[in-house]
């Protein structure tokens, strides 16, 4: 089990860490002014998307570009920022997208939709969760995709949709029934809808604990009898799951890699927050909480960060499949841990700590959201359970046990 | 301890129920609608305070009209919306601050500030938090009140100042250093400045989690070289915390009492969300981790419902001084119960819990705010500790113990 | 809601708490020292009775004897050791017992076993639970209770029952079936089973997490058609369950109660210790994680006493059908609390705190213990969910959401 | 970063497991019952101590035969029962101290005290802690080691001395201060002393939340002018920490591996009580919170080993300085997690769960004391504290806050 990255891999770590260091973060002012002006992505981030791409720090998300377990690092880096990702082509929902795409477009959808994703022209949306149903249980999904002539038609609400928001967002992945009568594994499909396609409508944006997301807003949308060509289906009719699978084990280890840098910048601000401030005299950090607060957050990070290499390791190793179980962990842990790391942040930094003048708000409502998108805790834990290998022998047998109840007197 | 309401308070309770049920909760989508529109009490809600004045249901918050034990039942209902205390004027900060004038203020300023207040007319901040410094020590408060002829000139810059944003602030009550030279205890004082003075700036709003308060929306402050009359001054020179230790007992006990209903409300709609969502062929009330997390949630509830009575109680017979503990206990234990009630809610309610459809997005930033406010959970930690009895024995005297070392072999 | 106790209570817990302090305290290594020599009452013990009796101050833990709420305080100063409710005749599970023949015993029964457990002239148990089934569900008891001309035939296996091991327990109150073709419900019986019967077996003593508890101690029993008289049946036949319902209200309040006195006890030691003790040149006393450990195990202690007091009220007033949800809260929450307080005392008295040199241990064990005992966590948890009240309305109807799906557009 | 094992390391690990699971498994009852009669090592651990040694599985504890990520899966199967590890010589504290004794130790003393414990022969003890000062500061400690004449003489009590009432103990290594005017950090040395030199006295063994500890029983001990030649200095003089600095790496990190497998046997329990234990009419295995509380273990575990197996390659690779931080974290976390995976298994095996019947108690008591032995959590959280980069920039410079004061308005 080596979790180091490969040469290439550390190399472009470096890059990476260095067009952060000394493109992006000095910017970042500047780019809470320019989104706090009006959506979309802004000029500045723009222009360091050409720079970033032509430097070849370009859609290193994709596992067919760099293995997982070397594309770790990198987005931990770029997690230290909300839009840092966007800046390297490697932000969701447009990677998992083009993961999917990779695996079950037709060479005419490659060329439609996937080609402009990778060039970074476009972006995309994966249009699932329902508001009337527990997306939970995929298998609840009840918008509808009806075959009718050379096309598709397709009826439904969908909410919390990243980054159908965003103005540039050109297309939408949707799932929904298409063999309302097939078994209950068999019933849904993926279109490819146009989000200028009539009957597409943007009903509001959405936030999550007050926070909105300026690299991919989220929307609630409504599928009016909305008409798409037959050659739009992504995958195989009935085969609507088994198309979206491969993009949900990096869908979520990408965000656990930048949840982790995320919360590298909380220690950072932690370290200097109690240094600086003071009360009763005496520094913050010479109280023994504010350093336990740390302490703790550093273990718990430490901890996280192996266990997301460990299943960056899996991926790409032993596949969709055989990761499902580590994913499941990490996506359990992970947010976890950073939602206690930023409560350990906000009570640090009082008043300041809830505002917008730090990131803290953001974390927070990051890791929280994580913890319920793409399948809340409560179905990863049952994952985890159900992975256990059955019990090999009964209790009366188990050597374990102090003895049994027949030897007992 | 006799922890139930007198009659009066009895008869107060079921008006304010039946008021709060027929008048204001009928009306609530209405006041989300206008709030949304811009800053200000809404005219339904205006006109609901006409009503509520009517029918005698007014500034019952104070406890010279109504003994703390008493308004408790009424304050947790009101919290069960975050606008239903103004309808009834008994909002914070206003409140805290009638209570502060009534004790301390001269005829000329109750006439001047009071009243206007007590009638509704006008709103009020109270200003004391300051960026640069951490105000749980409240000794750091840095802004300067300086004696210039016939005037106090305020110069200083106040944050999370909340209320101060309301289009209908009249006058700030704020806290700074008179006496530079005095012990460090008998340095600071209060004056009450008019907003509309020249020097008084709102550099901006403020949120806490992406919470908007919109009845009492906060705001950053600036005081530059603000002229206020020598009469302007709030008790006495150097007194200013005397002065304000007044208002820190209501203030904290209404909070929590409010908080109280805002946590049923979670509790009621938690039941229902559990009733009616279904995952994996089951409604989520038949999971019993569902079980588990509403009756945890009512189990903590109760506990801190009991113990907000006890400081109620306390504070009506003991006094400030003598509740000082109780409120100390409940300042930790009731917001903090409120975090984990609306985490449990949000779970629950998936991303839906933290979009703006719910309360639980209000219930947890309060909750969270509350931590930090009115000093953060350290401080009151601490104060907690300090009111422990010092131990009556060594530990080798101890009893307790299983012998002492002298008598163990 | 009133928590204080009567005249009659308050006289009688100033006159315990001093009988506690001069005559019992004093001897707790003396009592140490001789139940380490073996088991049974020892003699100090035996003569602190007589004393106790001959004051009045016996059998207070009867209902009939004394209101729940009076009785609070005494048990809770009872408590402070683990041998104090015995001097007073206050012990389970003898007072429970006591109970339960109060309520459903013949003329001959009361004679024969329940006078002689108030003269506290022998000892008794309840033997329910067994080791094959999940005793959480009372359903599951399976021990044999058969009809056979004038005797009743019981078989079965009997563990972790409390008291079964003290040498003078002189009757165990058996649960099992009687009526196996019965419903669910019905099937159960009591029958009275003197431990000197033929084919009554004491197959071991048992202990938990290490500490052997030396007031009742417990015993795995074998009942080997053993033959008890048809007039030992306690209660009606098939309502054995019926006939134990209303022990448990007082047992599980009074165990609460005594766990307070313990949780006492630890904040006193952990104050002596603090003080004393030194680590870096600083008394563990001025960390302030030791002052955030001292005061939320206050906070957490005040608040469970409130709702243990407010239990016993209910007890006292509604009876064990209307303090059933009262009752259900406390049963999780103080075993909770004191596990945590013991935890906490432990890690500030380092290895001195998990030896047998502190009381810490035996609260530790005793917590958690009551965390399974009486019913686990688990099915209080579920019984204070199934007491809330239905949602009165659904999701769509509540005025507390944002608006409803309908109108959102 | 490669935590897998060398090809060696594997081939070891799984003769190893085979030898435990058919060598030592199937005679752990015969152990219980050998170590219930009385204290020492059983024959049949002793039969089986040279069968492993024979096997040439012993004595792998050590790094200068196995490295330590080598010897972390061989570690963690022998912690899956209290007694696998002495079958293999692999047993604190003889293995830590053998690691100080080939660090520190003159040609004579190797042969006259660590060859007999490589050899297996004799046993040994660590006299560090005791009862009157904080130990966590080891520079509290106050035994005395005054030199006289061509001896030293040795005063002092110790206590939780783990090994020291095995009667193979032979010898102790004895912390003390023996240069009292020196500065504080070279006050102390550590000298042999053999248990039958005169003056020295076994006063008591000790248990921790009532676990006997059977492979290294525990006890207090008091040394009363005990003269040992001037040759049984170990190390330096005043240079006690240094030498016994060598052994505080294995000693924790050895503990955390044992610790993981004490969990995994936890896991197999529960996952064979979930499966066959019912309550009202399912089995547990089917109440979603038995699934939680066995992921929820599985998460942790998963997390904390990879934490361990960090650690250990950081000894392997960096030493003990280098490796100092990473052996803090385990320190914190395993123990930690040990904690509440056992208390998870305690509450689903119910009554059992606290008994002497299951392995749950013994690792109850273990991991609760192991957050105090070799250091409380305070300190090892203090020391990851301390090994954090301090801020690299002031928050005012730091580009991750919203802006600066200065630039806000």
């Amino acid at each position: 089990m080596n979790l180091a990255p490969s040469p290439r891999g550390a190399a472009l770590r470096d890059r990476v860490a260095a067009f952060f260091a000394n493109r992006i973060l000095p910017r970042h002012w500047e780019w809470l002014g320019a989104v706090a002006a009006g959506p979309g992505t802004p000029a500045l981030a723009r222009s360091l998307r050409e720079e970033a791409r032509a430097a070849g720090l370009w859609n290193l998300a994709l596992p067919s570009a760099l293995p997982n377990l070397d594309f770790a690092p990198l987005a931990e880096n770029m997690g230290r920022l909300p839009w840092a990702s966007e800046v390297f082509n490697c932000h969701a929902p447009d990677v998992p997208n083009m993961i999917m795409l990779e695996h079950a477009a037709t060479a005419d959808q490659r060329r439609r939709f996937l080609d402009p994703l990778l060039d970074g022209r476009v972006r995309s949306c994966f249009a699932m969760t329902e508001p009337a149903v527990a997306s939970s249980d995929a298998r609840n999904i009840s918008a509808s995709i009806r075959a009718d002539g050379d096309s598709w038609v397709v009826d439904g609400r969908k909410w919390y949709i990243t980054g159908a928001a965003h103005p540039d967002c050109a297309f939408a992945i949707v799932v929904g029934v298409s063999r309302p009568d097939a078994p209950r594994d068999g019933r849904h499909s993926c279109v490819i809808v146009p989000m200028n396609a009539p009957g597409v409508r943007v009903v509001r944006t959405q936030r999550f604990l007050g926070w909105d997301d300026h690299v991919a807003p989220i929307a609630e949308l409504v599928f009016d009898s909305v008409r798409v060509p037959r050659e739009n289906l992504l995958g195989e009719e009935g085969g609507g799951f088994r198309a979206a699978q491969v993009r949900l084990g990096p869908a979520r280890l990408h965000h656990c890699m930048r949840t982790l840098g995320a919360c590298e910048v909380l220690i950072e601000l932690m370290l200097a927050r109690a240094s600086e401030r003071r009360a009763f005299d005496r520094a913050l950090v010479d109280y023994d909480s504010t350093q336990v607060a740390i302490a703790r957050s550093r273990i718990e990070i430490e901890q996280a960060r192996l266990l997301v290499l460990r299943a960056a390791s899996a991926l790409d190793t032993a596949g969709h499949a055989g990761a499902w179980r580590e994913v499941a962990m990490i996506k359990v842990a992970v947010p976890e841990m950073a939602q206690r790391v930023a409560d350990r942040a906000l009570q640090l930094f009082g008043a300041m700590g809830g505002s917008d003048d730090t990131p803290i708000h953001h974390t927070y409502a990051m890791a929280r959201l994580l913890r319920i998108a793409d399948g809340p805790d409560e179905v990863h834990l049952r994952q985890v359970f159900r992975t256990e290998p059955p019990p090999s022998r009964s209790l009366e047998e188990s050597p374990y046990l102090g003895a049994p109840a027949s030897a007992r007197e």
